[in-house]
């Protein structure tokens, strides 16, 4: 996945050399220097390589569930019905809150077998279904814990300003102040959190509330992400990008200034075709001003409970093509390079290059387009994680 | 999933007694008679049973891929291009003519796995990329050993009258007389053919052509299914209702009167909504029209290289639900129930009734809408087949 060489910057037969969980040499087989070739050795039969998948936007940790939810709305429930049903975020908020950290890692631990089936060597993992601070800070500690369970790196991102929890109801700028940004102090502190992430929406909060978490996570050094112009367009990406943010994720809604923005800033757009699919939306991000702006493009799950509940990072890579007219190679740099830079890992992972981890798939096909092509099947033959060094 | 009882027909804390291949004892497990208590038993830990998913609808056996022409596609080729380049059916046509029957089997054989992974037991399999008596042979005959290979129960289709081969070009009417009936003749009199479809379209066969198919499959005495009004109301259903059909498949463009010739010919809408969002269709199926008309509404993968390379009946169950609004239960159904009675074989299979063959699936969620809330995840726990008895 290194630019400008071949496509998909592939190697035809290579070889890769890895060393206490991280490459250690990576080049055409026949170029192989002697001093590695004394190694045990591990033929892959022509199988293709590509870098362990990154998974740079997931709601991972969650209680409960909601396939009731869905399926009340299917047989025609209105909104409110459901609401009484106790369904939305707030129903994932209260099982959230009422599950131990032990609970809720218990509950992620098939979700993210799933994505390491598939490949996936890094998840991202945010907070914001607590909506206090105690269970905001018990979220992130059980994604840390999942990092240590599997042999998968996990990036915590603090997301306190994600809804608005009843018993703040009318009250988003003090909710702001009494929990999300003490909550985002005292789990920084507890060295929870890599990252910082808002929803910056109208039913949400305005980028007047989201500038002040984001004021805080500089004062904290800790590096930003937004949830931007999913349903309209809040110029919530532009604060974003005025923030240095790593990535702006969503953007259905985003306007041509909010490219530019997000281009000077050298913010990556994460999309999520899971969410446009399961939502039914009908506006596209826009892709060719994304493209002509030289906006990296980053793709993910955002695996939640509500609007994606997806646990298929090929089948993200399927609908990013289908539904966004992406190519399959920009898709798999969206699970790889492009992901990797929206995490500011870029230096660590998201290619296979010299010195970075030895995060590693190795997949059963012909050529590299079949990732992308195929629906619903799993061709993984093996995957390598630095992480287990 | 027997009908009027419970959502589902749903029987809590349940018992299956099985024998022979077949269910020989269902209902309450306080209500287990004495003497099925005596046998050995299995404890399923509360988990869900349903019938063994039917994929009603496949074209599982073909050579080649077109990975690269869904690629090419992207990244901006004409259709010129493509077809230059050996993309369409008709390359998968070249590819089928050259595999040996062996190699269509090797290469079958992943695809059937992934749909067995997820409790697949009983699976169609259409010919109809051979398009001469001999490849149409191969093919179908590959399906059928499959269905040896594999503790899973096939069911075979004639699909002669899928496209027009070049060798014919211009002469369908030819074609239809040298090759589709002497084949469906020859493929019949070897035991190869359980049923007889066509693709009625403008840009393959028509009504009048088709109904010379169906004549012949009559004087042989084979059930008929029809791909029909997928991409243009040709009136193939009415036609195919008129012969009695099992089924129509895909529907996207039919009309009243079409339902209405359903209703009356008792035939199954087969509704395939991996092929709806491959080519991103906006046309939906008629879905009130025919459930007012009570006509059976079953689901199935599509699975082919072109228009749904899908492997996932799960996958297609979430399809139903978000993009044609078919509720939870109505899609699992549709691979269960309504799906052995587009194959004729609902005295055998799709339901958990006594004398049915013992073709089960057990999974690991809370509740059945689970199988069709979460996309890219499989909770199989356990698969039992009537086919190894
Ligand atoms: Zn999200
Ligand atoms: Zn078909």
């Amino acid at each position: 996945m290194t630019k400008g060489g071949a496509p998909y910057g592939l190697i035809e037969n290579g070889a890769l050399a890895l060393q206490n969980g991280r490459i250690a040499w990576v080049g055409p087989a026949d170029a192989l220097p002697s001093a590695w070739q004394e190694l045990p050795q591990e033929a892959l039969g022509g199988r293709l390589v590509t870098p362990g998948l990154i998974d740079c936007h997931t709601h991972l940790v969650y209680g409960g569930d909601r396939a009731r939810e869905f399926e009340m709305r299917l047989e025609g429930a209105s909104y409110e019905e459901v609401a009484k049903a106790g369904g939305g975020i707030l129903s994932t908020m209260e099982a959230t809150r009422v599950a131990s950290e032990e609970e809720l890692v218990a509950a992620a631990l098939p979700r993210l077998d799933a994505l390491i089936a598939e490949g996936v060597t890094t998840v991202e993992i945010k907070s914001g279904y607590g909506l206090n601070i105690a269970d905001e800070m018990k979220m992130l500690a059980a994604a840390r814990r999942l990092g240590k369970a599997r042999a998968v790196h996990v990036e915590t991102t603090y997301l306190g300003a994600h809804a608005l929890p009843p018993e703040y109801k009318g009250q988003a700028d003090a909710y702001i102040d009494e929990v999300v940004l003490p909550g985002l102090e005292q789990a920084a502190e507890a060295g929870l959190v890599d990252a910082v992430d808002g929803f910056c929406e109208k039913i949400a909060f305005s980028t007047a509330q989201i500038e002040r978490v984001f004021r805080k996570a500089r004062e904290l050094n800790l590096p930003l992400k937004l949830h931007a112009e999913q349903l309209s367009n809040q110029g919530g990406t532009a604060l974003a990008a005025s923030y240095g943010a790593l990535s702006a994720d969503h953007l259905e809604y985003l306007d041509d200034a909010g490219v530019k923005a997000m281009a000077e800033a050298g913010s990556v757009a994460v999309l999520l075709p899971g969410a446009f699919y399961t939502l039914r939306e009908t506006q596209l991000p826009p892709m060719d001003l994304l493209r002509q702006a030289g906006v990296p493009l980053a793709l993910a799950t955002d695996c939640n409970p509500g609007s994606s509940p997806l646990f298929s990072p090929l089948l993200v890579m399927n609908m990013a093509c289908t539904l966004f007219r992406m190519t399959p190679e920009e898709a798999l740099a969206g699970l790889t390079r492009e992901a990797a830079r929206a995490l500011g890992l870029s230096d660590d992972m998201g290619t296979l290059e010299l010195g970075r981890r030895a995060d590693i798939a190795i997949w059963e096909v012909e050529e590299p387009a079949s990732l992308a092509y195929r629906i619903g099947f799993n061709p993984l033959y093996k995957r390598i994680s630095g992480e287990q060094a």
